[in-house]
């Protein structure tokens, strides 16, 4: 029931943010808050949690709606829970499946977390006539290049992960859904993304396993791995201002680093001098440290870099800071 | 149950293909009977006709199965009874929803026909051990490029279609399984494909208003669109073709026409010659049939083409021989 006298307050823009009890929705809630926009965080709770919205609860203009929106009745209601804080006029699908071994293990896990959300959610937006979506895509859509720079004029696109199957099948259905009911649409792959609240990746897997075993750090694979890093400060930069600046009804856009990244073992080394100096680290063999892990390769940003982006931090200094965040996020007594 | 003494009938080689009581399937399987194979064709007979298959009904080694592949329970049934005709070694995925405007209308149809039965055909070959997969995809993930030429290695991909994004999505799906439990893949891009039996298509289309009124011919849109059109006969021999040369675990090949293809208008014109000479045309205005369709591309086929493979009719010669094929399917009493 919508209270008499509030005709004001529904005139206000709203967000809606799936997968917005996660990692990168911590980042993008307050910049969103700060523009007067209202935010409404839906999501199941799998993965994402409660408390990193803790410091939003109060805010005016804040909602949580706790909603599976791979199901269809779940996922139109949180619209409409959505709608009732104001003229809902955007959305930022977040939602996936974020544990690649997981869907590799099980396909199902990312249809039903990756690609049927997506599924739901433009179908949602459809009744609603909500017309803008940004979306979180990925540099798995690529696959394994070999020495190919990944830009977005690039194919064939062969993920080799159900991950970035599922990413690239909700690209495909996105794109055909800009050409009906949408007049925006954003696809932003995502590079390596560090910094917190972290649940996952190579520099929360390091820190707890120290945390477990000062003694020694076993790493996947030969540590040869050479990816690209970037910050969620910058993530959350870049897509806001692609947002603000692209021209496109719908766009794709490579979101990453200009440099060529750091290897694993770079990797490794940092997080045992910030946490356990004695620390002996043990690779394993091969450059790849699980099926549908890519071992190394070159992203092109020249795309973002064309609109006036780009970041403020590259692969080392992102992941420097995020080592530091990470190692306070898991021993809030340490004295780091 | 097995009977004893099949010992020798169980090492036959079996192809199961899916849509197989489709249009390109009816074409298929006299080559894969051919080849010694047996063939085990499933469809649900939602626009697929049993009638295509009479005439292998009485084949020895022919076998048909009705099932609903995007129904887990029904899928892996069928493969259950595929498996007991012989060695199931191969699946050629053509089933999919061929009505692309029903699909804009409704994309649950795209995704219960194109996306799910691909998803559940991948888990009903991994749960059987069968690791080679030639999948029917289209030019329609490609999109609107506009000049650019259609070629393997181009990129953004985004499909204006739910059709093509479920094409797309399925081709995802498939490049990821190829990484774990697929030894082989091919995905097929086809162009717009002519001859019989046919359901739909420009020319059965034409074909039908010419038979309802022999007065006149309206055509969608202003008659301009060009497209390379492929005779069936041609397609399947490319498909046989790259599964007996193509090297790659995992290959995406265009396949189609090497000349420029036809325009509308020009189709119109043979079959109002075929069928009626004194019609009317009468034109629609635009260079679109319907939402989703793509008014003009450039084929490029060089990479089957690398494999030694050409048509043998381009794509003038393709559609007037479809158009004396179709004339006949639809008008078996004619004087044609």
């Amino acid at each position: 029931m919508i209270a008499s006298g509030s005709a004001a307050s529904t005139e206000a823009p709203v967000s809606l943010i799936t997968g917005g009890a996660g990692f990168v929705a911590a980042n993008l809630i307050p910049r969103l808050l700060n523009e007067g926009r209202r935010v409404v965080c839906v999501d199941n709770l799998s993965r994402g949690r409660l408390s990193y919205l803790d410091k939003h609860a109060t805010s005016l203009g804040f909602a949580f709606v706790r909603a599976d929106l791979s199901d269809r009745d779940e996922c139109v209601a949180a619209f409409g829970a959505a709608s009732l804080a104001g003229t809902l006029d955007e959305v930022w699908h977040l939602a996936a499946n974020s544990d690649i071994p997981a869907g590799v293990a099980d396909p199902d896990v990312d249809h039903k977390d990756t690609f049927r959300t997506t599924f739901e959610v433009l179908r949602a937006m459809r009744l609603h006539g909500v017309r803008t979506l940004h979306f979180a895509s990925s540099s798995a859509v690529y696959g394994d290049m070999g020495e190919l720079a990944l830009v977005e004029t690039a194919g064939p696109l062969l993920p080799i992960s159900n991950y970035g199957a599922m990413k690239l099948a909700s690209e495909a259905q996105i794109s055909a859904a800009s050409e009906t009911h949408l007049d925006r649409a954003h696809l932003f792959r995502f590079p390596n993304v560090v910094g917190v609240p972290a649940t996952h990746g190579v520099i929360v897997d390091f820190v707890r396993k120290l945390v477990e075993d000062p003694e020694r750090l076993a790493v996947l694979g030969n540590g040869s791995q050479r990816k690209a890093y970037l910050h969620v400060s910058d993530l959350v930069d870049a897509m806001l201002w692609i947002r603000s600046r692209a021209s496109q009804r719908r766009g794709v856009f490579n979101i990453g680093p200009v440099d060529d990244g750091v290897e694993v073992r770079w990797i490794a080394a940092k997080v045992v001098e910030a946490m356990a100096p004695n620390a002996r680290i043990e690779f394993g063999s091969g450059n790849r440290g699980w099926v549908g892990d890519v071992p190394r390769f070159r992203y092109d940003t020249r795309l973002v870099g064309s609109l006036g982006w780009k970041p403020r931090l590259d692969s080392a200094s992102a992941v420097l800071r995020a080592i530091a965040e990470v190692v306070e996020q898991e021993r809030p007594n340490a004295n780091v």
